[in-house]
């Protein structure tokens, strides 16, 4: 089995992921694509910038759309436990020679920026302002109904590797896709929270960030998203789905925004808090770990992703087996 | 506008489609689709024969399976209004030269087979035998939940024609899709129950059977029919969807039984009582026509349909401007 | 069985309901209602009276708020086949001694107004202005996401002659209450448009209006409702449910409006084409013909109801056994 | 504020509830209700034990049903995070002067049994047998398609010494409803595992077990419950709901299995993760605390609980500001 034994005390508690900021060539467009038509609510805004959280969040921001000449992404932020697992996080960088720079982020308090070996860009902190619950504000739901933020999905040049770092630090294996001829991984789903991920890999140019998925309640709200979406000029944006996941068994959406960067919308997969639980191996081979039932993925889905603020792209030397779709 | 003026007083009353009856080469496989996985329920068997109904039906059938070698279809059945009114359907089709023979149906009443001008075998009655009520018997509900058949779709190589029949004995068009350059109908959706049909008709080699289907109460049943089928040993099974139809906006699942004939799964048309309901037009080239959202139909749903018995093919002259995939 | 045989062939041809005017006394607080909470979208408007059509509904009105001092119904308005049958009807309630009188009404053709035998007001027409389809237009879909006018239920002092009547021109009994000790309807379900009913009658001081009930697609909608209202101060303003009729099998909710007229939020009903549906009967005394399960109706849903302009109430003669709530 | 500080780093890590055992009274009749109508899954029986798992669990057993002379609850079962983390909860419980005792269970690893300061019965464990993941086997989705065991509720006669005594342990406070007259605690919820809650207690005469829920996907499953337990003699088993509760947010129903042990079944309650997640107040006299919307609970439903084995009750000194009910 090519996935590492799940490191239980890893260096610092990791609680969950927690935001990312996009560059955004046109802020009202994108305003019009998250706000209106996916329903996240705006926590704060001005002319360059829009913080935006999901409707049972009470953290301040999980999406920051900052107007750019770039659609990239920048750093994937995560929470951590406490000020005290903060500092050991910073210390773990800096003594794997990581880059570690204390910044200051609005609404968010000690806050430091480092990247993995492959150079994905991140950002740990352990406190940001709280805003007053809104899940009962039943008026404020609209469009898909976004619950809260569930993941990021990588690209990776090497996913042996990438998961070998994040386990280190704790982020332990539910899934994963081998790639049964060289024995290695083809793709890994990794969690803190409890759900079948915080942060995936997958086997590709990298590192770009191919999803940030958010979670609703019903698939219901997927097929109301779905029909609002392609009567209100969002048709082509639609790109692939619905469907569900053989991995992680998730009812799913993909669509993308005015820039191209990709939102899952993603419902039911299942509760992993259990440190025992045992990683589920699908083959690369098995059409169904991607598709448990829906039409097969575009080509698009496969090949495109943001690309990361200042980091360098590489190929993966591991080639795909030909994709079989269902 | 090439649909003609409905004729709101015909010869006689036609209440609704009723039932058909499949000619399947393996029983036992068929009964394992059409009721342990789609959740009909056996109202009689025996070694050769399966009679099926929906759960809120109370007429004996809506389906019959018949061992046979070849997998074909047999009549279209149809409940008209009372006796005097099937007299009148007799007398009509005996006028326009068209075969009548009155014939011994178990479970029905007076019973008489003819064809439309195209060669579909039909089949008027206007007593059925009726069963209790068992829509409230909620432990039967099973599978996708079925609760009424609810339309027939066939290929036509003539479209025009076969509406301009079917218009004459009260089948109102609800919507319609028009070959701008030609003038001509593509497809056409025609009701007497009213919802969006009881009985379309699409452009191409026929008359065959397109479809059969059976309307259910929500999407959910329609997603709990994909993961039971996809993890069942059905996937193969699964054409297309889930999706939404631009035309007549219903919510689709298109499956395959074990001898190819094609049963849609359908929920969320709109009732079409008002005999002054303007139809709906659509441009063939509108893609959304046929998929407001979902991935695009696969070639088998294009061409793939099941035979009628004893009818003989006829190409349509009428050819398939390029689709364009949404 | 107290239930009269159907009339296959009555004197005039009715489609279907139509609409209703509430007399209301704050329209701004009634449009709160209706508008922004139930999701009914307005087709006209100025200082005095508000018209509402449901997502679905082409017709161009099927709820008229009127700006009034008295919190009461109007008309109950039915839509006949065409100008013919209108033409015969008048001459029905005619020929029945019952007042017939043409008026002009916005929006509608030719309309005759009448009253039962029992004194509900009532207006026929047979032609109304139709407006674009919205069906699609997602993005107009609100609250409960209402899509058609499903049906009226009144008080009546005497359900076996209001049924009488209303039998005589077509109206056919899908499902009754009998008072077994009497042999009497308590209540019966009667359809023109083939769903459970297009108008009800239960034993009571009247003719009232008990309620006006709206078609929505899937029960999640009506939880959605609730949610809404829960949150935005109509939560006094919700009357029963959620909970499923033994009668009917719909998945129900009962809400008031500012001025109390009872809206009934319906869906899962079944389909009642059949002219040889048999109706079904149900004890007085069985809990769950009301309840098939859920909370037991208050006080206030089986005693109040919105009196109907210039009738004047007559109390039953027939006694409810004591009601068992389940 | 009545609520303690979280204790983030408690003297042993518990990951979650686990499980409970019943003793009932009538094996077969208890089957019927947890097996054939909520849909768990059988993973061992004998003549005097049935071991059930839900959908999603990989854990041997959630629910243990075993036949007994009397209707009691037996030990409240907690999953701790590892073997060390084990020795170390025998260890703190041994300090508090509270019972330990090692004890063989079958398809558990070493396990004790303690109790907390009032007296209800527990059981630790790290380790239980794993079985093969069935949540992509559709085919055995039944009933209510229970996915996991979600949390216990008990009758404390003093809850604001529970939650000090569990919050020592690190089970964190998500919401609580104040008695404002007194400033005392009148119910709490707790959690481990990232929902709302894994133990609550509520202000009674206690130790009793109010209920033990089970998580479901969305209300509609709900829903099918409802229906079939209304209509295979379950009807009086029923006992409050479908509504929602202010507290939780959760879609909510209760039902009661032959023996009176109260199960709960519940969705849409959300994620807890964030150490700093503010807990959220309720005022005892806010009646949507209880029911945001739905019907007032019945007397039963406040007053009946589950015995604990072995545990002798006392009542509480804190009495009950009259409850209005919504």
């Amino acid at each position: 089995m090519p996935v590492p034994t799940p490191n239980l005390y890893p260096a610092f508690n990791t609680v969950r992921l927690s935001h990312v900021e996009f560059g955004v060539r046109d802020l009202a467009r994108s305003r019009a694509f998250y706000v209106d038509t996916l329903g996240l609510q705006v926590t704060d805004e001005d002319a360059n910038t829009i913080y935006l959280r999901a409707l049972e969040e009470r953290g301040h921001h999980s999406i920051i759309l900052r107007k750019s000449d770039r659609a990239e992404a920048k750093e994937l932020g995560f929470k951590v436990y406490d000020e005290e697992n903060l500092d050991r996080a910073a210390a773990f960088f800096a003594g794997k020679d990581l880059p570690v720079s204390w910044v200051k982020r609005p609404y968010q308090g000690r806050t430091f920026l480092t990247r993995d070996p492959q150079g994905i860009p991140l950002e740990f902190y352990a406190k940001m302002d709280r805003l007053p619950p809104i899940h009962q504000q039943y008026s404020l739901y609209k469009g898909v109904k976004p619950l809260r933020i569930d993941h990021f999905n990588c690209f990776s040049p090497n996913v042996d590797e990438a998961v070998a770092f994040w386990n280190e630090i704790g982020f332990r294996v539910t899934e994963y896709t081998e790639d049964a001829e060289s024995g290695r991984l083809w793709a890994a789903w990794t969690h803190r929270k409890g759900g079948v991920h915080d942060l995936a890999f997958t086997n590709g140019t990298g590192p770009r960030l191919h999803h940030t998925a958010f979670w609703v309640p019903t698939p219901l709200n997927i097929i109301d998203l779905l029909d609002l979406m392609s009567t209100t000029g969002w048709l082509a944006n639609i790109e692939r789905g619905p469907g569900r996941h053989g991995i992680s068994n998730a009812f799913f959406l993909y669509i993308r925004d005015p820039d191209g960067h990709r939102i899952e919308i993603y419902c039911s997969d299942y509760q992993t808090v259990d440190p025992d639980l045992e990683p589920i191996r699908w083959d690369l081979k098995d059409p169904q770990r991607q598709t448990l039932w829906g039409a097969p993925a575009p080509r698009s889905w496969f090949e495109e992703g943001s690309v990361f603020a200042g980091a360098a792209l590489k190929e993966s030397d591991l080639k795909a087996t030909p994709i079989v779709a269902p």
